[in-house]
């Protein structure tokens, strides 16, 4: 990406895209080809590949062909995941092929994998056959793991080779990759010895061994591991760039900081999308229809679930009609275990996110989250009786029971939030779920059953 | 960090912890300093700040005293900020400015921030002075934006170098710099002209005038800038480091990506503890009482806003006593409302966290949340009706004002929880607080009031 005159102010950068947007909108619409091109000359592929996101989807595609291949391989990487699939549906194979040649192999491999499978044969055969190989074999990791994420282009010398000879081979690729950081040093037989960082070959003379400027201390990762896993090592050890081994230490590829942030980023709003049940990140282009139906499963876990509060209520019916006082605090006991079981639920998936609580640590945490529950459901009881009694002027007798119920209401939210997460993990599943509708739905139902149940034993006897 | 011996493999680093950390427990008990030391020296920084991190308190300052000068330098910029903060404060300002000394300027700022200001001035006056000056210099930029995150220090030649000048730079400062990715070249007044990548070193001739290898697509931030807002435009630019100049564009410092890691995760984990309602980052180490203390706002929120929607249900009491039915559903749309609020309010901020939705967009992305809480809210309130009417045999009459209610919540629940983020940034507050316990506890006052008012009308009818 050298195609740019002018310095970018990022004050400019951030604030330039309504205008220019809205300049692009009205130059597609007079097919104004030639002032589209002119003003792409001049942005980042970046910023073109975030106007390409925002145009409706006739115009992204419109544009989108309007690119060069090399421009448009290097936005290519930078288009939200939905739509770049669906405008690579709208191309020919050939030039689909071109594009992708010039796509490192992990963004190629990206891109194959959304194509139809005929279509990614044709394009596979017509791509360079070197790069074919490789976006085949990245095919088989699965997208959200460490082989999903590496690219297998990377500078690397012989263990035998000189330090000048790493310079050589940097001569050679400094074209090919936009940043390199490493020299990988690789035995014969491919297996990993170690990394040399780019300063190192000005610093030692050029007629030495490259072991003598190799790094000592070398993390990898295989690449069956998770993405985010991957995220918090490189995280944890401020690594911009980590290789990738098969189980014989053999150099499969390596990721760069980069992807990563792209994967931390996404993490991150996937946790809170768990959490308002969201399946899919809303882009910016959805209908009024295709956001609905984002939402609507939430919205029906909620509907059905809260059906069955409903039921629960009216089977107290009798209870409920001989003191009606008793439903004016319903609102507080649900919110009360909603809360505290959330906090919960929360802070056990963040913590394992970010890898403090281990699953072996999970009995201590949970013993010290019942701790936590203990204390917070006595302050809030001893608060909500004095408040009950004082405002509403109940009687003593309800509102010790209001009291009991909302203590016991919010231990038992708080060791559910805090507990599924756990459960979650140890089954392979994501504990962000824990946070979402599922649970909250049935701390709902469980706090209405504690509060009803304990009013309906007082006034039997 | 090169005191290690051994390859390690990511599996083992991840697992060793809760093992490694009950051996250091006990070998702190019996105060067998040399084995601590032994073990240390075999692991990497970042894994004996998560040692001490994890460590109760006396065993971490203990265990920090333990380290060399050095070795205290690179753990000093892993540890929890507050663990840290109270770390330093058991330690003399002589070994507090002896380990200040080994910061990178960034990591010596925050350090020196957090010290009482007479014990500040102290270990001002015993560092390096040319450090000092620096970090007094950092002091003034808020923590939060990128004056807070920049490092004074970088290589840079003048303008006027030949490339071997700035090879001859990277060796001098390459002991000091654990990762040089640039070298800057700078105009006689300290202007920013360009970056050189430090491949492009090895590519052109020692002889060239350094500007013939300058990248020609430079982007900078200026020291007010919001950290969230740098983190956002490197992953955009897929950056590994940007510069910070001041108005006069003249280099103040530059930004490396591991420090935008850490603002990211931290900044997605604030976004999901605003929704919570937690107040801090639960740290491992805390205490219940800490951890209660970190969780009683939201309760008291809930518990008093509840206390409210109790007082709308008393002061509606005549119409719960002459239709008890009407309570069994106020779960559902309380959660109903709750849910819908909760989803529009994490899209919302989500978009504005990652720039998709500028505030000049808001009106338009208003009145699609407005079009899709229509659409959700007609398909709820059908389902509901049928619900209702098939399975709590409710009159017609009943199951209309209930659908009628459901459908004016949903809509008034979306509203605010789209647009309250939207007043929040444009007066300069966190979109996020939009998604915590003050918006959801409106959000079923709200929905309670136009429920029962709702009824109360129909019944006096």
């Amino acid at each position: 990406m050298n195609n740019k005159n002018e310095h970018i102010n990022v004050k400019d950068v951030i604030q330039v895209d309504r205008e220019l947007l809205d300049n692009i909108s009205l130059l597609i619409d007079q097919q104004a080809n030639a002032s589209i091109k002119t003003i792409f000359a001049d942005l980042h592929s970046a910023d073109i590949a975030e106007i390409i996101n925002h145009l409706k989807f006739d115009d992204a595609v419109y544009t989108f062909k309007l690119l060069d291949n090399e421009t448009a391989g290097e936005v290519v990487p930078e288009l939200n995941e939905n739509l770049r699939e669906k405008i690579f549906l709208e191309l020919e194979p050939k030039n689909i092929a071109a594009i992708v040649d010039e796509l490192e192999t992990d963004d190629a491999a990206d891109v194959v994998s959304d194509l139809p499978d005929e279509v990614a044969e044709k394009v596979l055969d017509k791509i360079n056959p070197e790069d074919s190989e490789d976006v085949k074999e990245l095919l088989q990791y699965d997208e959200e793991t460490a082989g999903g994420l590496m690219n297998s282009d990377f500078v690397f010398v012989n263990e035998n080779a000189k330090v000048s000879d790493a310079i050589e081979e940097v001569r050679k690729n400094s074209d090919e990759f936009e940043h390199i950081y490493f020299i990988y040093v690789l035995a014969e037989d491919e297996k990993l010895i170690g990394q040399v960082l780019l300063k190192s070959l000005l610093t030692n003379p050029p007629s030495a061994n490259i072991k003598t400027a190799v790094e000592e201390d070398l993390i990898f990762v295989t690449p069956e591991i998770d993405q985010e896993e991957v995220a918090d090592v490189m995280d944890k050890y401020d690594l911009v760039a980590i290789p990738v081994v098969d189980e014989n230490k053999r150099m499969l590829g390596r990721i760069t900081i980069d992807d990563v942030v792209d994967v931390i980023q996404e993490e991150a709003s996937e946790d809170l999308q768990k959490f308002a049940g969201l399946s899919d990140d809303e882009e910016f282009s959805y209908s009024t229809v295709q956001i609905s139906r984002n939402r609507m499963p939430w919205l029906f876990v909620s509907l059905f679930g809260e059906m069955i509060s409903a039921f629960v209520l009216s089977s107290f019916q009798a209870s409920l009609e001989k003191l009606i006082v008793s439903s004016f605090f319903i609102p507080i006991v649900m919110a009360m275990g909603g809360s505290a079981g959330s906090q919960a639920a929360i802070v056990m998936v963040q913590g394992m996110g970010t890898g403090t609580i281990r699953i072996r640590e999970s009995f201590r945490k949970l013993f010290k989250e019942f701790r936590v529950a203990m204390l917070n459901g006595i302050i809030s009881a001893v608060v909500l009786f004095a408040l009950s009694h004082f405002i509403f002027h109940t009687e003593i007798q309800f509102s010790l029971i209001l009291c009991v119920s909302l203590f016991l209401i919010m231990i038992n939210a708080t060791m559910v939030g805090a507990s599924v997460p756990i459960i979650l993990k140890r089954f392979g599943a994501d504990p962000a779920i824990a946070t979402g509708p599922f649970v909250q739905t049935s701390n709902d139902i469980f706090g209405l059953i504690i509060y009803l149940s304990l009013l309906a034993i007082f006034f039997t006897y």
